[in-house]
């Protein structure tokens, strides 16, 4: 794959390099439908490349030279931290015109995802009527049905018939070109869903049928303030694109689309790759403000120096066997790499088979199990290599004995550790993606600098130089 | 989202363990369709728990005592590692009459994971035609157009009318329920593809039209060799829902969906985190036989020993700065992991905006440039923490300065190779979701071991206790 989209990318460098240099130039040149026909025909990724490499004043001249329905679709296409981004850096009037612009639930996630201030400004800008609509859907959490669901349906009144439903499709076909269209939705008087009506069924029935005989009835629904993980769970059920949203009275809000929440499983475990690698504050691009970049980074490695500090206090307990046996000193980060390495594969495949929902954080002991016996037979083997590297490097059997029988005994606490952290911290509601790494790091540098210095401690009589 | 999903999940735990006991259970009963309609009403997660738990045999029984349609749905539901074990645990015949039930996508994918041996002999149990067409989409790479491209769709010749369209579709209404009935697809009598119709047309136009005056001629379609990256490329410049997919004669061969481009690109980069996490072999699940997991791990683990030997050779040729000064070696940990720490943020957002596309691999000194800004700040506050730390330690001042220099120079070393390795991986076709992580420890570990024994050996009559 990688070798295959290689040229692709490369060769797209240099005309994507002048992209960014080419909006603006169309934007200066104040001629409006040219600026927004190239907008159009780069791709979603050269569309987000180009924006990334414009600073704040001019993506506002870009911006504010498109129309804001095209502005909308370019600001639809990018990722949410980038996308806010992108809006925080226009005026609230400029904004609020895009904003309208975008569906319903882009819009509660740009909104969602600005600075309360400027989020205000631009609510204050737009009428009085989407204001409350935009308000009312940015109140919802962005993990909920109400935060995922699309407000853009065919909703259709239980008095139509068949025929009324075809003129409306077809005087408003522009409109709902847009929209998912196998389903419309009957609502009753008071905007209860009353039920489904499939579209492809109104090839097969009489103009002069009413919507109430060809409707499913009591179709399912789901609650507006149904958790991600309980979607994700609804459409494991069932083989449905989308699935209508109501509120507690039964009024039909939106449509939750099966693609809507597959977004939000993926943007959750990017995050959680993100977040695994230290980078704890959500997303972060590089034309994010220095200092908030930096902040975020800074309250990991915080963490970290403590962690660490706690690994070293071993290490100190120990120093006059060190200073006894210098060349215990070379060993030591091989033990304490070779075994986070191990520990991390196993956290690995943890966080996989808890993804995949083939492991319950109940599992303890299945996990730990299975981690024993690879950890007994790669233990062992990485205990005699570097146990022989030990014992050329002083020509001491019993250095090599002390190194080789530490990373044997550390490799197994590593995949312990490493396959049933992520179960427990899933049990105690920690995100497990956040404190895996570090917990597994401590603990396995703590026992492997104990394991070695304590045995060499042990054993010192045959380990000084004679 | 975790607090969300807990209760339902541990709620579940106990259902779910007596799911795989269940199933059994119906399966010996031999009462077919309890265990059909049990095995329906789980999720799929819950499906994917219940057959990870069983032994070859218990998948054999239960597979085998389902009609073969709803063992494929089942299978179908399953990840594909696990969709191939659970085929390779059950008699070629009834493998072969469930793989016939899976669509043309799936059954690509399961026999291209399964073992050559398995593989033909769950092929020559199917009928000869099917064997054939089966052996022509496993002949795809699973990562080109015709890999990722379903066979079903609804297929209409250049002769026929509306009215002849609309009979069909009501004939065949079951089966095409199952398809994408948004468009259907016109060809010539030689199978080439002519045009494509929206069947949200067929409401608006009289049945004795001709599906030629209807259709949208010369449609955009992928060749069948087109690699996933240009699909990516080709679904982020349209908006469509699915693409034609013909051969070099034009030939219409099947439709790849958005859908399936969009998995194929999740699991890309899912196997991008179990890469970086020293899972290299592509998925492990815990139920694989332990030599197979042990080897692909261990497989590794030797490359990370000879990486780590180096590093550690950088200690051996200052053993005797670091007998003088003993105090040292408590330090080395904490600076090859912190400087570990920086430079892991610095990959992952590196990796992140290389898959956002808001870099190009070609962008080197722009992303040097953001990391050795951040570097600068951080460098100095965690240089200045643990240098504090190595004061107290010993009293030292000249202690603090040497540490905290080295940490503060080796975190601008780690983020500067962390932000740009990546890249580079990226330009020289080498996965840099593999190769970044063991390369950045190594070379940050040998820097930061130099920098600070290097300056202990500089200063060393400043260090020594007094």
């Amino acid at each position: 794959m990688t070798q295959l989209d290689q040229p692709l990318r490369d060769g797209g460098t240099q005309a994507d390099r002048e992209a960014d240099r080419e909006m603006v130039h169309l934007a200066e040149a104040g001629s409006v439908g040219e600026l927004d026909h190239y907008v159009s025909s780069l791709s979603t990724s050269e569309q987000a490349y180009a924006l990334s490499h414009l600073d704040e004043a001019e993506i506002e001249k870009v911006l504010a030279s498109m129309l804001p329905e095209h502005a909308a679709q370019l600001i639809g296409h990018l990722s949410e931290m980038q996308a806010a981004m992108t809006i925080a850096a226009v005026e609230p009037d400029t904004a609020a015109s895009i904003v309208r612009e975008l569906s319903s639930d882009e819009m509660a996630d740009v909104i969602g995802d600005l600075d309360e201030d400027q989020a205000e400004a631009i609510l204050n800008s737009l009428p009085q009527s989407e204001a409350d609509a935009a308000r009312e859907l940015t109140a919802y959490d962005d993990q909920v049905a109400g935060g995922l669901m699309n407000r853009e349906l065919m909703r259709f009144s239980d008095g139509m018939s068949v025929a009324d439903v075809i003129t409306t499709l077809s005087a408003e076909h522009d409109r709902y070109d847009e929209y998912d269209i196998r389903y419309g939705y009957v609502c009753d008087p008071v905007g209860r869903l009353i039920g489904v009506l499939p579209m492809s069924q109104l090839l097969f029935v009489k103009r002069s049928q009413s919507v109430q005989e060809i409707m499913i009835r009591a179709p399912l629904s789901v609650s507006d303030d149904l958790p991600l993980d309980d979607l994700v769970e609804f459409f494991e059920k069932h083989p449905f694109l989308g699935v209508p949203v109501v509120d507690t009275e039964g009024v039909l809000k939106g449509i939750v689309h099966r693609e809507a929440v597959d977004y939000a499983s993926v943007r959750a475990s990017e995050s959680d790759y993100l977040k695994s690698q230290g980078i704890v504050g959500g997303e972060e691009l590089r034309n994010m403000p220095l200092w908030l970049r930096s902040r975020r980074r800074l309250s990991w490695l915080s963490v970290n120096i403590l962690l660490n500090l706690g690994a070293a206090a071993v290490i100190a307990v120990f120093q006059e066997t060190l200073q006894a046996v210098i060349a215990l000193a070379v060993f030591l980060p091989i033990i304490s790499d070779m075994s986070g390495c191990s520990g991390n594969q196993a956290v690995a495949v943890s966080m996989r088979e808890l993804s995949l929902g083939v492991i319950r954080p109940t599992e303890m002991f299945r996990v730990w199990f299975k981690e024993l016996s690879v950890g007994m037979i790669n233990g062992t083997v990485l205990g005699i290599l570097v146990g022989l590297c030990a014992l050329l490097f002083e020509g001491n059997p019993y250095l090599g004995l002390v190194v080789g029988f530490a990373l044997f005994a550390n490799t197994l606490v590593a995949v312990s550790i490493g396959g049933t952290v992520p179960l427990l911290l899933k049990r105690l509601n920690v995100d497990p993606a956040v404190a895996s790494g570090p917990l597994l790091t401590t603990i396995t540098d703590m026992c492997g600098f104990f394991l070695v210095l304590g045995a060499a401690t042990a054993l010192l009589p045959k380990l000084l130089p004679v």
